[in-house]
């Protein structure tokens, strides 16, 4: 039996993998996809808010934490997908069947994207986008729609509004969450058209993304718009459905915490954008992982 | 008025004051020192934890931090000292008189390492020793005590031992504290003694260093040795004794946050090593500041 698993092996798992075994804790990580990095690996902007490094985009950054965590001793199984847990006895099920336990685990599982779930599967890679820096080149001389109201879907707006002819912000809310400072942009951008208490209820097309079928909700009116590329940032969910009904969560699946990464199951611990809806930075991710393994060793009594 | 008022300029600090810049807030931060870094600046080993960058010691990693924060815009005010806080009301007073407030203030304090209080102070630069990293060649045939029994007491006698004829390892208690595999090799070492359940009651010396007196606690008998230096290394307290009795503190000081890095007052937070007794990290601190700052703003309903 392991000491430690650790569950995700972005920022925060993989900050949590290096201080366990620091401590000399055998650690196993479980990462679901076929490499590290979690969210570090969409992020196609600069990352220059982490204090210790500035990169152009999330896997440079990514990239460094590997090099720093050579020295370190844990083992890390990639494309290992947990299918359910039994946290209360600290029992993980992967999807091919094996179960491991250990003392104490950490969980460190993430957040995705949310759909809309109109299709929009179907049209990867023929119009829909997948991030405002990326596909920047690809939009020149479109119409493009952008549908969210936070500060992803305005700074992705800003980003587009350079190279497409005209982008069309959509947010089903009347007020925008984003930061001051984008809305202000935008507001002062002539390429960008804001349309809010509006939800998009169809996309439109054959090979290609030609239009979108749109609602104003306090009308109950609709009508449609022609554009040729669409990229939504309508929010995230934590990955957080497959760990159990013991494990508290708020209304919104976010694990709950205390100051240490303290979940109510005893030696199981969260870190990480699942367990931090108000702050899902690298730095908040990489400080709870050293917080974690700090406090779980000095709690396991080894 | 500002927005903000940062207490404190270590890596909490500083990352927090990034964050608020970043976030549009107007962000005043007090550092009570002549410089930037807090515990950074008496970090004398590598710093390899911290993910984002591996250091030769703590002032190269803060030389990092500042290079990262020169595009944020934020009023830095070094040598500023503060006398007396009442949080409640969000003032702040200084050594000088004036008094400031804010919308929020973070508290990013840090610690202090504590002191025997036998008239050690005497013997700065006399034999009082530092740190083991950077006094390694001053006690080179030498004998050392060093007064301790966690990890830093337990690393600096492994660095020390490298050097100096003999190192006594001076503890108050039976049992040491220190992680695991600093003990094996203490253990190991034959120029390593280790008085346990025994304490310091005088440090004997003209000019230099000449030796101490010891009492076993438990045969209640007092002994002397011959040394011409000595390391202490028992413990830390936060700096929190300013900042009045409405925040609410565990009873060694450290003041108590929730996973959002909010305290029991409106609009106050707390980060770092201040609030932070089992994890005070680089890592944790850097991670703290982020939180404080996004969740701040969320909250200030700007």
């Amino acid at each position: 039996m392991k000491d430690v698993i650790i569950i995700g092996a972005g920022p925060g798992g993989l900050s949590a993998a290096a201080w366990c075994s620091e401590l000399g804790l055998e650690t196993l990580v479980l990462e679901a996809n076929r490499e590290t990095g979690g969210q570090l690996l969409w992020t196609h902007n600069p990352v220059h808010n982490h204090l210790g490094a500035t990169t152009a985009n999330g896997t440079e950054l990514r990239d460094i934490f590997l090099q720093q965590l050579e020295p370190f001793r844990f083992e890390l199984r990639l494309n290992a997908k947990v299918k359910a847990a039994d946290l209360a006895n600290k029992k993980i099920i992967l999807e091919t069947g094996e179960i491991l336990t250990a003392r104490a685990i950490i969980l460190a599982t993430g957040i995705r994207r949310k759909k809309l779930n109109i299709g929009e599967d179907k049209f990867v890679g023929r119009g829909l986008l997948e991030s405002g820096k990326r596909d920047r080149d690809t939009v020149r001389g479109k119409n493009v729609a952008i549908i969210g109201g936070g500060d992803a879907a305005c700074e992705n707006a800003l980003i587009l509004a350079e190279t497409a002819t005209n982008v069309t912000l959509i947010h089903r809310r009347q007020e925008f969450r984003a930061r001051r400072d984008f809305l202000e942009q935008i507001a002062g951008n002539p390429k960008i058209k804001v349309l809010t208490e509006t939800v998009v209820t169809k996309i439109i097309g054959k090979e290609q993304i030609e239009a979108i079928k749109l609602c104003q909700i306090i009308e109950n009116k609709s009508y449609q718009i022609p554009v040729s590329a669409i990229l939504l940032r309508i929010g995230v969910e934590p990955n957080t459905e497959f760990l159990g009904e013991a494990l508290r969560k708020d209304k919104n699946g976010y694990i709950e915490i205390n100051s240490c990464g303290e979940t109510n199951l005893e030696n199981i611990y969260a870190i990480g954008d699942a367990a931090n809806p108000l702050s899902p930075t690298v730095s908040t991710a990489v400080g709870m992982g050293a917080t974690a393994a700090k406090v779980l060793y000095s709690k396991l009594n080894l």
